[in-house]
Protein backbone atom coordinates (compact mmCIF):
# COMPACT_ATOMS: atom_id res chain seq x y z
CA UNK A 1 0.00 0.00 0.00
CA UNK A 2 1.52 3.36 -0.82
CA UNK A 3 2.11 5.82 2.11
CA UNK A 4 -0.76 8.22 2.80
CA UNK A 5 0.11 11.74 4.10
CA UNK A 6 -2.06 14.19 5.89
CA UNK A 7 -4.28 17.65 4.47
CA UNK A 8 -5.80 19.80 6.84
CA UNK A 9 -9.82 20.55 6.26
CA UNK A 10 -10.81 24.06 6.41
CA UNK A 11 -13.38 24.71 9.37
CA UNK A 12 -16.87 24.76 7.13
CA UNK A 13 -15.78 21.57 5.37
CA UNK A 14 -15.31 19.69 8.19
CA UNK A 15 -18.76 21.20 10.51
CA UNK A 16 -20.46 19.71 6.85
CA UNK A 17 -18.82 16.21 7.26
CA UNK A 18 -19.73 15.96 10.29
CA UNK A 19 -23.55 17.06 9.47
CA UNK A 20 -23.11 14.47 7.02
CA UNK A 21 -22.46 11.43 9.09
CA UNK A 22 -24.52 10.26 12.14
CA UNK A 23 -21.85 9.40 14.68
CA UNK A 24 -19.34 10.35 17.15
CA UNK A 25 -17.43 10.17 20.46
CA UNK A 26 -18.06 12.68 23.11
CA UNK A 27 -15.22 13.11 25.20
CA UNK A 28 -15.20 14.88 28.75
CA UNK A 29 -13.80 14.03 31.96
CA UNK A 30 -15.74 12.30 34.68
CA UNK A 31 -13.87 12.09 38.14
CA UNK A 32 -10.60 13.42 37.08
CA UNK A 33 -10.37 10.73 34.49
CA UNK A 34 -10.81 10.93 30.69
CA UNK A 35 -14.13 9.59 29.10
CA UNK A 36 -15.12 8.75 25.92
CA UNK A 37 -18.40 7.63 25.00
CA UNK A 38 -20.03 6.36 20.97
CA UNK A 39 -22.89 8.36 20.34
CA UNK A 40 -25.15 9.76 17.50
CA UNK A 41 -25.85 13.19 16.96
CA UNK A 42 -26.96 15.75 14.62
CA UNK A 43 -25.37 19.40 13.59
CA UNK A 44 -28.39 22.27 14.18
CA UNK A 45 -27.45 25.71 13.87
CA UNK A 46 -23.68 25.19 13.70
CA UNK A 47 -24.03 23.17 17.26
CA UNK A 48 -23.65 19.69 17.55
CA UNK A 49 -26.33 17.82 19.27
CA UNK A 50 -26.19 14.61 21.12
CA UNK A 51 -28.91 12.77 23.39
CA UNK A 52 -27.24 10.78 26.80
CA UNK A 53 -27.73 7.14 26.08
CA UNK A 54 -25.58 5.54 28.79
CA UNK A 55 -26.91 7.15 32.00
CA UNK A 56 -26.15 10.66 33.37
CA UNK A 57 -21.79 10.47 32.93
CA UNK A 58 -22.22 13.02 30.56
CA UNK A 59 -24.58 15.37 31.86
CA UNK A 60 -23.01 15.19 35.26
CA UNK A 61 -20.03 15.83 33.53
CA UNK A 62 -21.15 19.05 32.27
CA UNK A 63 -24.07 19.78 34.34
CA UNK A 64 -21.45 22.84 35.33
CA UNK A 65 -20.96 25.97 33.13
CA UNK A 66 -18.84 25.84 30.26
CA UNK A 67 -17.59 22.37 30.46
CA UNK A 68 -15.32 21.91 27.75
CA UNK A 69 -15.55 18.63 25.92
CA UNK A 70 -14.56 17.34 22.77
CA UNK A 71 -16.68 15.45 20.16
CA UNK A 72 -14.85 13.15 17.27
CA UNK A 73 -16.14 11.94 14.62
CA UNK A 74 -14.25 10.05 11.47
CA UNK A 75 -14.51 7.65 8.51
CA UNK A 76 -11.30 6.10 7.59
CA UNK A 77 -11.31 2.75 5.35
CA UNK A 78 -9.53 0.48 7.45
CA UNK A 79 -8.22 -1.58 4.12
CA UNK A 80 -6.69 1.56 1.99
CA UNK A 81 -6.40 3.66 4.88
CA UNK A 82 -7.95 6.43 3.45
CA UNK A 83 -10.41 9.11 5.20
CA UNK A 84 -11.31 12.01 7.47
CA UNK A 85 -11.18 12.51 10.81
CA UNK A 86 -12.89 15.55 12.33
CA UNK A 87 -12.45 16.86 16.46
CA UNK A 88 -14.35 19.59 17.92
CA UNK A 89 -13.81 21.52 21.34
CA UNK A 90 -16.11 23.53 22.58
CA UNK A 91 -18.38 23.85 25.89
CA UNK A 92 -21.23 21.81 26.06
CA UNK A 93 -24.57 22.70 28.24
CA UNK A 94 -27.37 20.46 29.25
CA UNK A 95 -30.51 21.78 27.19
CA UNK A 96 -33.20 22.14 29.69
CA UNK A 97 -35.92 24.01 27.46
CA UNK A 98 -38.79 21.74 27.08
CA UNK A 99 -39.55 23.06 23.47
CA UNK A 100 -36.20 22.60 22.16
CA UNK A 101 -36.15 19.32 23.79
CA UNK A 102 -39.32 18.57 22.52
CA UNK A 103 -37.89 19.60 18.77
CA UNK A 104 -34.77 17.27 19.30
CA UNK A 105 -36.45 14.02 20.53
CA UNK A 106 -37.98 14.73 17.14
CA UNK A 107 -35.10 14.57 15.35
CA UNK A 108 -32.33 12.70 17.29
CA UNK A 109 -33.23 9.29 18.04
CA UNK A 110 -31.29 7.57 20.71
CA UNK A 111 -29.87 4.08 20.25
CA UNK A 112 -30.60 2.25 23.28
CA UNK A 113 -34.66 2.03 24.23
CA UNK A 114 -35.34 3.53 27.63
CA UNK A 115 -32.37 4.93 28.96
CA UNK A 116 -31.83 8.17 31.21
CA UNK A 117 -32.20 10.74 27.98
CA UNK A 118 -30.63 14.29 28.55
CA UNK A 119 -30.00 16.46 25.23
CA UNK A 120 -26.77 17.67 25.02
CA UNK A 121 -25.54 21.09 23.10
CA UNK A 122 -21.85 21.32 22.03
CA UNK A 123 -20.73 24.81 20.51
CA UNK A 124 -17.58 24.14 18.42
CA UNK A 125 -15.50 26.96 18.92
CA UNK A 126 -11.85 24.65 17.75
CA UNK A 127 -12.64 22.44 14.73
CA UNK A 128 -9.89 20.74 13.44
CA UNK A 129 -9.88 18.30 10.39
CA UNK A 130 -7.73 16.07 8.66
CA UNK A 131 -7.98 13.83 5.49
CA UNK A 132 -5.74 10.70 4.90
CA UNK A 133 -4.61 10.85 1.23
CA UNK A 134 -2.48 8.75 -0.79
CA UNK A 135 0.91 10.09 -0.60
CA UNK A 136 1.66 12.67 -3.89
CA UNK A 137 -1.57 12.89 -4.96
CA UNK A 138 -1.25 16.74 -4.01
CA UNK A 139 1.48 17.21 -6.89
CA UNK A 140 -0.59 15.50 -9.39
CA UNK A 141 -1.81 17.91 -11.96
CA UNK A 142 -5.83 18.16 -11.40
CA UNK A 143 -6.62 16.34 -14.52
CA UNK A 144 -4.98 12.80 -13.82
CA UNK B 1 -36.36 -0.21 14.04
CA UNK B 2 -36.92 -2.26 17.37
CA UNK B 3 -35.08 -0.67 20.03
CA UNK B 4 -31.91 -1.66 21.07
CA UNK B 5 -30.71 -2.48 25.21
CA UNK B 6 -27.29 -2.35 26.21
CA UNK B 7 -25.51 -5.61 27.36
CA UNK B 8 -22.11 -5.01 29.52
CA UNK B 9 -19.31 -7.25 27.80
CA UNK B 10 -16.90 -8.96 30.02
CA UNK B 11 -13.12 -7.46 30.44
CA UNK B 12 -11.77 -10.59 28.80
CA UNK B 13 -13.96 -10.03 26.14
CA UNK B 14 -13.56 -6.98 25.82
CA UNK B 15 -9.86 -7.14 25.18
CA UNK B 16 -10.38 -9.19 22.18
CA UNK B 17 -12.80 -7.06 20.30
CA UNK B 18 -9.89 -4.20 20.60
CA UNK B 19 -7.46 -7.29 19.91
CA UNK B 20 -9.36 -8.17 16.67
CA UNK B 21 -9.81 -4.45 15.18
CA UNK B 22 -6.96 -2.22 14.06
CA UNK B 23 -8.46 1.41 14.86
CA UNK B 24 -9.19 3.06 17.86
CA UNK B 25 -9.12 6.78 19.51
CA UNK B 26 -7.12 7.71 21.89
CA UNK B 27 -8.20 10.43 24.53
CA UNK B 28 -6.11 12.39 26.51
CA UNK B 29 -5.63 16.25 27.88
CA UNK B 30 -3.82 18.33 26.13
CA UNK B 31 -3.51 22.11 27.89
CA UNK B 32 -6.16 21.34 30.25
CA UNK B 33 -8.32 20.82 27.00
CA UNK B 34 -9.83 17.73 26.10
CA UNK B 35 -7.92 15.52 23.25
CA UNK B 36 -9.08 12.95 20.83
CA UNK B 37 -7.13 11.30 17.68
CA UNK B 38 -7.78 8.23 15.44
CA UNK B 39 -5.29 5.93 15.74
CA UNK B 40 -4.21 2.40 14.66
CA UNK B 41 -3.27 -0.42 17.61
CA UNK B 42 -2.10 -3.44 18.60
CA UNK B 43 -2.60 -5.86 21.34
CA UNK B 44 0.31 -7.11 22.59
CA UNK B 45 0.65 -8.74 26.07
CA UNK B 46 -2.58 -7.21 27.28
CA UNK B 47 -1.50 -3.92 26.54
CA UNK B 48 -2.28 -1.32 24.22
CA UNK B 49 0.26 -0.12 21.65
CA UNK B 50 -0.06 2.70 19.32
CA UNK B 51 2.00 4.59 16.86
CA UNK B 52 1.35 8.37 17.06
CA UNK B 53 1.04 9.89 13.39
CA UNK B 54 -0.23 12.95 14.40
CA UNK B 55 2.81 15.35 16.01
CA UNK B 56 3.97 15.19 19.21
CA UNK B 57 0.72 15.94 20.84
CA UNK B 58 -0.01 12.68 22.47
CA UNK B 59 3.57 12.20 23.54
CA UNK B 60 3.93 15.14 25.28
CA UNK B 61 0.92 15.09 27.29
CA UNK B 62 1.95 11.13 28.15
CA UNK B 63 5.70 12.18 29.00
CA UNK B 64 4.87 12.34 32.77
CA UNK B 65 4.91 9.22 34.76
CA UNK B 66 1.50 7.50 34.92
CA UNK B 67 -0.58 9.93 32.56
CA UNK B 68 -3.95 8.39 32.95
CA UNK B 69 -5.60 8.27 29.12
CA UNK B 70 -8.85 6.52 27.79
CA UNK B 71 -8.45 4.49 24.31
CA UNK B 72 -11.94 3.61 22.73
CA UNK B 73 -13.00 1.34 20.00
CA UNK B 74 -15.97 0.35 18.59
CA UNK B 75 -18.12 -1.33 15.36
CA UNK B 76 -21.52 -0.14 15.37
CA UNK B 77 -23.23 -0.50 12.23
CA UNK B 78 -25.37 3.01 11.10
CA UNK B 79 -27.95 0.81 9.63
CA UNK B 80 -29.24 -1.52 12.41
CA UNK B 81 -27.52 0.18 15.42
CA UNK B 82 -26.17 -3.02 15.97
CA UNK B 83 -22.42 -3.32 17.61
CA UNK B 84 -20.32 -2.92 20.36
CA UNK B 85 -18.30 -0.28 21.93
CA UNK B 86 -14.84 -0.98 24.76
CA UNK B 87 -13.37 1.69 26.68
CA UNK B 88 -9.94 1.31 28.18
CA UNK B 89 -8.71 4.20 30.77
CA UNK B 90 -5.01 3.37 32.20
CA UNK B 91 -1.91 4.72 32.57
CA UNK B 92 0.23 5.26 28.84
CA UNK B 93 4.27 5.38 28.78
CA UNK B 94 6.45 6.00 25.90
CA UNK B 95 8.35 3.17 24.82
CA UNK B 96 12.55 4.03 25.16
CA UNK B 97 13.38 0.89 24.25
CA UNK B 98 15.10 0.35 20.77
CA UNK B 99 14.45 -2.90 20.81
CA UNK B 100 10.56 -2.97 21.57
CA UNK B 101 10.29 0.40 19.16
CA UNK B 102 11.95 -1.95 16.30
CA UNK B 103 9.63 -4.69 17.11
CA UNK B 104 6.38 -2.47 17.28
CA UNK B 105 7.76 -0.90 14.47
CA UNK B 106 7.66 -3.91 12.50
CA UNK B 107 4.27 -4.96 13.88
CA UNK B 108 2.38 -1.91 13.54
CA UNK B 109 2.22 0.56 10.61
CA UNK B 110 0.95 4.09 10.91
CA UNK B 111 -0.88 5.47 8.45
CA UNK B 112 1.23 8.48 7.87
CA UNK B 113 3.72 8.65 5.69
CA UNK B 114 7.19 10.49 7.87
CA UNK B 115 5.12 11.74 10.86
CA UNK B 116 6.92 11.89 14.14
CA UNK B 117 6.80 8.53 15.42
CA UNK B 118 6.75 7.72 19.14
CA UNK B 119 5.56 4.55 20.19
CA UNK B 120 2.90 4.61 23.46
CA UNK B 121 2.20 1.31 25.49
CA UNK B 122 -1.52 2.14 26.99
CA UNK B 123 -2.32 -0.52 30.25
CA UNK B 124 -5.62 -1.29 30.47
CA UNK B 125 -6.18 -1.29 34.22
CA UNK B 126 -10.16 -0.02 33.95
CA UNK B 127 -11.58 -2.04 30.69
CA UNK B 128 -15.27 -1.46 29.93
CA UNK B 129 -17.47 -2.62 26.90
CA UNK B 130 -20.80 -3.15 25.70
CA UNK B 131 -23.43 -4.66 23.01
CA UNK B 132 -26.04 -2.71 21.45
CA UNK B 133 -28.60 -6.12 21.12
CA UNK B 134 -32.49 -5.88 19.52
CA UNK B 135 -34.29 -5.04 22.62
CA UNK B 136 -36.13 -8.36 23.69
CA UNK B 137 -33.20 -10.68 22.37
CA UNK B 138 -31.87 -11.46 25.95
CA UNK B 139 -35.61 -12.88 26.43
CA UNK B 140 -35.74 -15.54 23.93
CA UNK B 141 -34.96 -19.31 24.71
CA UNK B 142 -31.23 -20.00 23.34
CA UNK B 143 -32.58 -22.17 20.20
CA UNK B 144 -34.55 -19.55 18.99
Amino acid sequence: MSERTMEKIPREESLRLLAGTAMGRVVFTLHALPAVRPVNHIVDDGDIVIRTHMGAAITTAVSGHDTVVAYEADAIDLDDHLGWSVVVIGPARVVHDEQEITRYRRLLRPWVAGSMDHVIRIRPELVTGFRLVAAGRAEEPADA
